[in-house]
């Protein structure tokens, strides 16, 4: 299952995300070759500069992709897949899409047997989202946006496309009036208002395994979220908050970067409530 | 894909993993009758007192299971899998096995179509592991460990565990003395000495999208790691430390929990060396 | 300016307060005798193992004294110190005097030529707070707690206390009803309502430097005073987090601890608003 | 004790550290007259925006004064004085001077009835800091930097400064090579090499209450500084890192600042070791 892209990193560890049948490239280092070259070699500019050709992984592609609205870091999706405990086979609903981000390392989690059904309802972002989630495999070139009229076709693939993983669906939409999913292993929430759609979240969860995280920058929406999430039923409701640090090591020595992303966001995970027992 | 347990959340929250056939369970808030019940579902016990009836998640089973040692915590397993970018379809190698905690989610992480070769050097360690990766659904109930005698039969699968993924190999063996695998898309180390694991981890790691990560509790064994990733041409090194704050939200108001694990280890993720071109 | 108790440091670090004139300890380590002997020496027990006598600091008593109520700890009382910028001369009224930790430093901060002037509405942690002021230096054995009729006289001070700083005065009193100073250089609260001071704290306040520091457990508290403050005219208005990692340094290697405080409390600084200009 | 400067503050925020005579200031927000106006009251700029006159903290002081170096944090300060229990009327050796910020935040610890001793080796970076001391009326106008030729009078002082606290002594010296002062309280190392100094350090402090605190950006300088003290019997050694967060309070809600100092440095306290009892 390959990128739709391949990478160069110049000797400064600059990273380039460039198509896949582009020949050749030039920054301040120089111009290579790429010509019959795949990815897992080193090339060499016209002016003597290493550059290395490779895959890029989908923290790069995250990374450096086009970006519509902030996106999720690497950190805190790590942290919502692992404490949900997300698997292969999974069926999730996401919203919103964003750029994508989060609904690339989702797709990634739930494997080839799962699905990321991913609402946005910006047609404008859902857009943006699709160029990205095409590069990293996850929708197919001519797939609709559910809700979306202006592409209705959603057949016709070539067979150059067929190595992705394509468990991605797109729809416009808005979480907070009404998910129309049903039997759902897991919602994740990357919105303002979480606490409108845990009714929602509630119905469409399956009631032995549906789990459900929320985002949120600040402080206040997480409680919010937390008291609708109690109103509901839902159990095993907790709230983390995630701060990495990276640690410099160099001849000097080794200490932690004076930089430091200071604050994020929120996440709140939780798990639905069962079904009252039949009373006969 | 279910586990092959099931679990009980009592009214305080506690969580007991449970056989799938188990029919009576008790504690001190009383017996409930499991008989004919499905995941999915509140039972009372004989006291009045409401039990969850739930399908663990692989955070739950990790978090209950039997542990040789001090495994990683999901915070810097989900640090791990994205900043790697590791993805369905890929074939990690880790060392060692541990208790299974990271082999578990990293066989999620890769899916279907993945693969997970898992070292540990200690037999008895892969034991309890084996019965650890067995409940969620990663090794066949007759798997062998290789390298480990014992037992020689890998064949004759019931009906029964058909629903796994199948996707984890056990063997007995220390990567410093060498990996056997080649062409491998990542290498996750949890030993005390990734330092001498470089070198083989660069010959068997893929080199158009290799990836290794190391996890170290000391900042010497982070340094002496990094020292030997630059010394064997490996790029894009970062090392980093993941904090997570729980954050109680009750009536009373918000604040982060007073108690707080101050630190678990530090994480280097790299990138292998491309080859060098060919002259002719 | 000596403490009036002395201290020993036994092998495994423990620490015992112990009075001055006390010529006999005893623990698991031996008997010491102290007769004659002054601090800055290491005596023997009779079981052969090396006790340090030494004079306490004020860390050692802080961390030794009784405890009413959760004592402000040494990290959040010198971000208020340096944050304010606190200094010698100037006069600090705080409140409530809990069992005196913050007052000890505040006494010191402002030193010879300066006084703290310390509330608490409940006589009986008043009471205790000045046996460890006293043990400080700052209270005479026979000083009144302002408002607690019991004591009456403030007089006929003996020579043996002269050597004490004796800047702080005891009150019992309710600063969320007023306060009777004027002309305060700092006002600091550790109470859980500080939003109600706030408007006594404007007028108690000299105008060219007045500052206040606040100190709430939870955010809603420390928003709620935010709010009070701006309402006033406050300004330079800050709210700090303040996280201390204890360093593991040994032969094994250097590692932060992995036991830390998650969260003690918010701590906002701010200053008051000066005079409205004359218009004449 | 007053300030050498008074303080302008604007309707943004912005702070101007101005002399005491200056009778007019402007910016962009227009000009005003400061003549006859007293610290504490709101002036009007011909423009009609408010500025705050008032006098500046030692907070200010440090945050606006001319730096040679970078200068500890108050964070860090504030952890130094309250770990090692600084207090009134003690006598401090500080090494290096830089520009004087932890020097000012020393002397205003120990007060009236202390002194701080303070070496720099650069004479440059030791005459900056004299402007800093003066300002903050620790430094007599004409008092000399002992060991630089220079400026001879220390004497003949006018009335004018007989406000400050005046207990600060510079001197040009490389504590590396000794300490001269004998029954020192307290060492605070600023500096890269504080293990260099960690003997003379022992000959220097008193040994019923003598205390050393390091600060080093490179826990490899921390390493190194706790296995000298160790070597040299010192004992209560602790190591810390202090962080801290700006909590953002508005209308849109809470949350920590998204921009965070990551790191500054480790430090270290400990405490010297008593003498050997006599044998007789």
């Amino acid at each position: 299952m390959m990128m739709k892209k391949k990478m160069l990193v110049d000797e400064r560890g600059k990273k380039y995300l460039i198509d896949k049948k582009l020949e050749r490239f030039g920054n301040d280092l120089g111009v290579v070759d790429l010509k019959g070259k795949k990815e897992g070699v080193i090339v060499k500019s016209h002016k003597g500069h290493e550059f290395y050709l490779v895959e890029p992984t989908i923290y790069d592609i995250v990374k450096k992709m086009k970006r519509t609205v902030t996106t999720l870091l690497p950190k805190d999706i790590g942290l919502i897949i692992t404490h949900l405990g997300i698997r292969e086979g999974e069926t999730v609903v996401e919203a919103g899409t964003g750029s994508g981000a989060l609904t690339i390392y989702l797709a990634n989690a739930v494997g080839k047997t799962g699905k990321v059904i991913t609402y946005e309802k910006r047609p404008e972002f859902a857009k943006v989202a699709r160029k990205n989630l095409e590069i990293a495999g996850l929708v197919r070139k001519n797939q609709k946006i559910i809700g979306l009229d202006e592409r209705d076709v959603d057949e016709d693939e070539n067979s150059e496309e067929e190595e992705g993983l394509y468990n991605v669906i797109q729809k416009i939409g808005d979480v907070t009036k009404g998910i129309e999913e049903k039997d759902v292993d897991v919602i994740v929430l990357d919105l303002p208002d979480p606490w409108n759609v845990v009714p929602h979240a509630k119905k469409a969860l399956n009631k032995a395994r549906g789990r459900i995280a929320t985002y949120v920058p600040y402080i206040e929406q997480a409680k919010k979220t937390v008291e609708a999430l109690k109103e509901h039923g839902f159990f095993d409701i907790h709230t983390y908050e995630c701060l990495v640090r990276e640690i410099e090591i160099s001849e000097k020595g080794v200490r932690p970067s004076t930089r430091m992303i200071g604050h994020t966001g929120y996440i709140t995970v939780a798990r639905v409530k069962p079904e009252e027992e039949n009373e006969e």
